[in-house]
């Protein structure tokens, strides 16, 4: 086999209660990335969509994830990448992500599996690196593994897949644009204690609820004292989206990522297109460009297109 | 039936990453609280021990429960107590849990079981506060729940119990006091976002690890970025009892509650008694007095004496 095309889905990491650790995949939106091997030891991607992402293999993060990959093989091949992206840069639902894990997701497939999960982590996080300036795997490590995940620790990577009950997901993504950077500065560096115990004991409370399926706990456990009132400001009407979604049936949710996308999550389908239609009602009225998207929690993350 | 004796076993609060909401049961050491139904409605407590409790039941933890159960009742009737407690007071073990939940737990049998497990802790509650100033259940509530608790709220109470897999405690209590007051005062008002992180994540991997039985990342989630070394000074030769008990084959442990009493959990009983001769080689040089104790996980936490 020497060609292969993968959906690398979007992600949503922190999950209210777990900045900086706590993720979960998406089935859609997706990217859909489709790798060649070829003889030279090169890297060569082109992009088929409208975001006008750089394509030179040093500036774009699947090239990254996949020169460190073949660095690390000190291989005589290369890879020929084209990348169709659905998920659009910037909207805090893991749009870099996709690229680098389903880049080396695909890669590995063309090399018969040679890398296990965390290795393939390692090479995408060199994207993120180059992306955000940090090493974090929040968002990679759902795409690879798929499910909720608990990111323990990125050096060295400890990674554990959490079980969980049927949820369904509604995301808003605002067409606006938060810079992960400016959404950092935004936090404060030192936190009160008693907020810090509290914020650790509704993400021990999240980890138990998604493992006994206890959809009441899910949701009163999805509280943040400490980044959603940091950042909560930058996202036009997000205090009356979560009202709303709540109100709606929604078990909880907030921002995705660093936003601008906000997440919902919902015991069914049906919850989840009310939540829909709540975020829509607040929204056609700002003026703001807006996508929604409703998706159960894929099981797999990254996965090879049929 | 007008008379019952119920066992009340120590508890280990904080378990290292779960400050002021984790806690778990052991099966010893344990208090023996007989309570009597009287027709006046009065509290009379006597101390069958040599730790010199105070008996009047409004300075006494045990009384102060039984008088908020009876104040909630508008009753017309009282309880005799008699308590041999066995576990020393100020070790860090539970000791005024213990009284005070074995109390509540003992007069709700002889009621016919009218009051909920929260609401008796609630009862105890009131005494915690007495003892130190703040409601807090973490020894409260695997006292009554038994097992592993996360207290994701005291006030309004929200309780987990947590899934568990066989594991030992090897608990040594030595002689010296710490107030908790103390203990309290020694911890930062604020600390890192970044540490805040790692102490989440930790808790969150530690839920997780409890649920699959996973007892490596048990072991890797015991880490502790901000009390652990804040108190530590506080108990002697606590980085020689880690060390050494992590060598005899510990999974992990540190102070239980605010100490002085130091836990270590094993994946065998016959690892847990290893972990005891380690602590016993490193207190005998010492020349403070110990007691080293253990014990299985207490499904049950208190329970009717048999």
């Amino acid at each position: 086999m020497d060609q292969v095309t993968v959906l690398a889905p979007a992600t949503v990491a922190n999950v209210v209660c777990g900045f900086d650790c706590l993720g979960f995949a998406l089935e859609e939106p997706f990217d859909e990335i489709t790798l060649r091997k070829i003889d030279k030891r090169d890297v060569r991607i082109s992009h088929h969509d409208d975001f006008g992402l750089p394509t030179h293999p040093t500036k774009n993060v699947a090239g990254i994830a996949l020169i460190a990959m073949l660095d690390s093989l000190n291989a005589d091949f290369g890879f020929e990448v084209e990348i169709t992206k659905r998920i659009k840069p910037g909207s805090g639902i893991g749009s870099s992500a996709a690229s680098s894990c389903g880049a080396v997701f695909a890669a590995n497939s063309l090399l018969g599996g040679r890398f296990s999960s965390n290795e393939l982590i390692d090479f995408a996080m060199e994207g993120e690196l180059a992306a955000s300036g940090t090493k974090h795997a929040d968002n990679l490590a759902p795409s690879i593994f798929g499910g909720f995940t608990l990111v323990r620790s990125a050096e060295p990577l400890d990674i554990i897949s959490l079980e969980f009950p049927p949820l369904f997901a509604t995301i808003i993504h605002p067409q606006i644009e938060i810079k992960t950077a400016e959404a950092r500065a935004i936090l404060p560096k030192d936190v009160p204690l008693r907020a810090a115990v509290r914020n650790w004991s509704n993400l021990g409370a999240f980890v138990a609820a998604l493992a006994k399926g206890d959809y009441y706990l899910l949701s009163r456990s999805m509280e943040d004292l400490i980044i959603e009132p940091a950042r909560k400001s930058l996202i036009p009407k997000f205090d009356e989206l979560k009202a709303e979604s709540l109100a709606a049936g929604a078990l909880g949710g907030g921002i995705s990522g660093s936003g601008p996308s906000v997440f919902m999550l919902s015991e069914t389908i049906e919850i989840a297109q009310s939540t829909s239609s709540a975020m829509h009602s607040i929204y056609s009225t700002t003026g703001v460009d807006f996508n929604i998207y409703i998706s159960s929690i894929s099981p797999t993350g990254v996965r090879l297109a049929q």
